[in-house]
């Protein structure tokens, strides 16, 4: 098993989801997901503990959800409140209840313990609530790959150049040097592009024609939500790392959700600290969505060969870092999970991040 | 292994074999059909001996089959009767035969060792041959499900309310309970519903618009054959459980086939004791084959989920009583055929019904 | 494992290969092929070694492959001479590169040791050479069957009159026995037919209305490579075996390459001692295409059903001596290469033909 159970996952934005039964999978566990009269979200484990049909199969009354073969119902916290034929409701015809939270237009999911569900743990960036940065929540991507390596390409900045040269790289950035850190639970990624022509992103978007500085940060938030901070600023204002707010930056984030071990949604939003309105939300839209296939198609090939026999271990390479430094991370995360799962102490792992 | 061997199987109706082979799987055993000269219908494994090409793929040459790939030959009885090229054919280049009757428009094979094959073993019931029955050879049901979750439905009245609420249950049935008895091979689940609105196939085919009495009677045969005596009656004639001939009463008869263990096809005819004719018979089969995709619905939802990992036994609630039984009675066939196999006495497990 | 690796296999026709990577697969190896600038063709393991991306999921610059994915770049011998963001490339980042020949218009690859390629032992006839003959490289032929089976259908005369009773048989030929016979590394199976009417493909191509002499001579090469001698003459020549130039007389080459162990492609040429000219080899291709997709149709049936539960062992005839001699030295040129693997003495297989 290789999912971080004791974490918020994604589940897709406030919008997708409305009184409707809606099914989903994530870290293996199917879900069906509803809200109650009063909006508020309820996520089920979605199997009848009767005949194991999935509930989202059933249909809603009121609050509640009815099975569609024998009619066993469940309100929103999972409780078993009707058996017909019966008039008892045993307590083990409960089904498990998730945690569920909302902020940001975004529906979080808590996978593991309860008890340990902490919305201070919810992942949370200023800008998201800064009213000078407009936000935009973008589609989602289907990959039919593992969510490591998803997530892994997110803190990469290399593979840009050659996965995306029309778009977000060009040649001029193939041989930068790639700077990793690692601040608590944030891998960091990242380099700048000085004097050089804008890619076609910008180009597009920015309005660039003559050289530029451009960066590219990539903060990956354990255990998979990406921010990726890329820009461009004429490099006549020989920019400072720290003054990249003066040119145009976008964020894009991904929200890196793990379906089981085959398959990931990744969904994607974006914020810039200019052009607000709809056109700019289409453009940015229509240039991320052509850049993230070039990823899928990638991602997908990788993840098919991985499926077939291999002989010798692959080779790591300079640029490897920051994915080298994130799978330690995911493995110590996990390894912890497995100890505390056992009843032994959890060793003390992220108190220094800079592993 | 999940299947009863000694039984006769319905492999279809008289009228879907003629002179051509046919093939198909039952009990995971694939066989070749096929009628000879005289109309006679002939059951034999689908593989050549030789180099395991079904026989399907070859040709019929009088009576007897021919190989597609180097021309072996074998009579009805499953006997090599030429092998091109020489001139001896030897006795274990022979293929089984299974024992194959026609009886009521229906085609039965039996499964397991033919020296038990007994016709006085073979499904039926008066009505089958009574003048004043009207009887109609529905269609089949291609099923991806475990053939005890179809037959278990079968002897279930309860999802009635559920599965089908508009066609053959409605809400007023939701909490009636339901009795449930064994008679010899026969596991009888039904109950009855006084002084209610009737269901929309009543309301369509027996004209009813007023309360009616209405009844379900689960007939399960084992180990897979059901009828299900269904039927409505003014309430006002305040109608004894033995008397339903005087209201309408159809019969709905499933032959549940299980090809593997991970598909069924379910043949289905009907009966009636009122309205003869082929309008009769069309309306008729379209509620039902309205009906019975529901019911494929569900179970096929049901077989996906099955295939996941389970971390809990399924609950079992109160109206489980007729499946309950009919599990206990096929692991008690499976597990007497399983002795038997092994040479030792068999238990007498039938003696007594009422298990 | 069911593969001989020390073969060379045929990858297709010198007319499918130009600049462009093509990826494919034999013995259960991925390979990408490129020519180069120079026309010489190289065929590298198709995998990046960092990210296992397929290199042909890359791009040709010059005559290296860049991957696309981080743009590790390796020349047509597999050596590694590019890594971004490195200066050193590695030894252990190269990938292998298998021998790669061309000879009559064929592309052949070496699978096993690249230190035992021996260009002495590619297959070679003098027809090919030969100026009075005419060759015509025809299709290929994706069957999904074992390449077992689909040789040994290629030094099997008796199959002829059953599968191809059309086009290449008649039932003239059914009970005329094959004969069969080992010469090194070539099992030769032939039958003639005397005095019979002339079969579908030679009333078409050789114009024979009246009774023929007719021949089929199935030489295995081994392990996989079929050249099929047959053809017609006017009885009235009483032609001797040794003469049968003097009629119409036809080639038909297959080459046997194992894609998997579930996969094979036959690619098949034909030559011919008469009626050069495009007009022909199209006349021929249809004849040949009809008949093959026979030999297709029946493959995969069987491949199929070998995939199911088998409850005995296949009987054995008379006229599968040619299978039976084939089955019986494939398993020793892999029982030797096992050995050799373990660096002990290879026992002397093949000194002696006749086995």
């Amino acid at each position: 098993m290789s999912f971080v159970r004791n974490n918020w996952y994604v589940a897709g934005w406030s919008h997708d989801f409305a009184a409707e039964l809606v099914s989903l999978e994530i870290t293996g566990q199917r879900l069906v997901l509803f809200r109650d009269r009063k909006d508020k979200l309820s996520a089920l484990e979605d199997r009848c503990p009767h005949r194991l049909l999935p509930l989202s199969k059933g249909k809603k009354i009121g609050d509640t959800i009815q099975c569609g073969y024998h009619g066993m119902t469940f309100n929103g916290s999972g409780v078993c409140v009707r058996v017909p034929g019966q008039d008892n409701t045993p307590e083990r015809a409960n089904v498990c209840a998730f945690p569920i939270v909302e902020r940001h237009g975004v529906v979080w999911i808590w996978m593991g313990d309860p008890a340990l569900a902490d919305e201070a743990k919810l992942f949370d960036i200023p800008e998201l609530s800064d009213p000078n940065w407009h936000a935009h929540h973008g589609g989602h991507l289907h990959i039919k790959a593992h969510y490591l390596n998803v997530a892994e390409n997110l803190v990469d900045p290399a593979h840009v150049s050659f996965v995306h040269p029309t778009t977000l790289g060009n040649a001029a950035s193939e041989n930068v040097p790639v700077h990793v850190a690692t601040e608590g639970e944030v891998i960091r990624a990242w380099r700048w592009i000085r004097n050089a022509p804008p890619v076609g992103f910008f180009k597009e978007f920015g309005g660039f024609t003559g050289n530029v500085d451009r960066w590219h940060y990539y903060d990956l938030h354990l255990p998979s939500t990406a921010v990726i901070d890329f820009g461009s600023i004429d490099c006549a204002e020989n920019c400072a790392e720290e003054d990249r707010d003066k040119g145009v930056r976008v964020f894009a984030i991904h929200f890196v959700t793990p379906l089981n071990e085959n398959e990931t949604i990744d969904h994607w939003m974006h914020l810039r600290n200019t052009a607000s309105g709809e056109s700019a939300n289409a453009k940015i839209d229509g240039l991320l969505e052509m850049a993230f296939a070039e990823d899928k198609a990638i991602l997908e090939a990788i993840h098919e060969e991985e499926q077939r026999p291999q002989s010798r271990r692959p080779v790591r390479i300079a640029i490897d870092r920051g994915p080298t430094v994130y799978r330690k991370r995911i493995r110590e995360m996990i390894e912890a999970e497995a100890v505390d799962h056992l009843g032994e102490p959890v060793a003390p792992v992220f108190v220094d991040g800079n592993t």
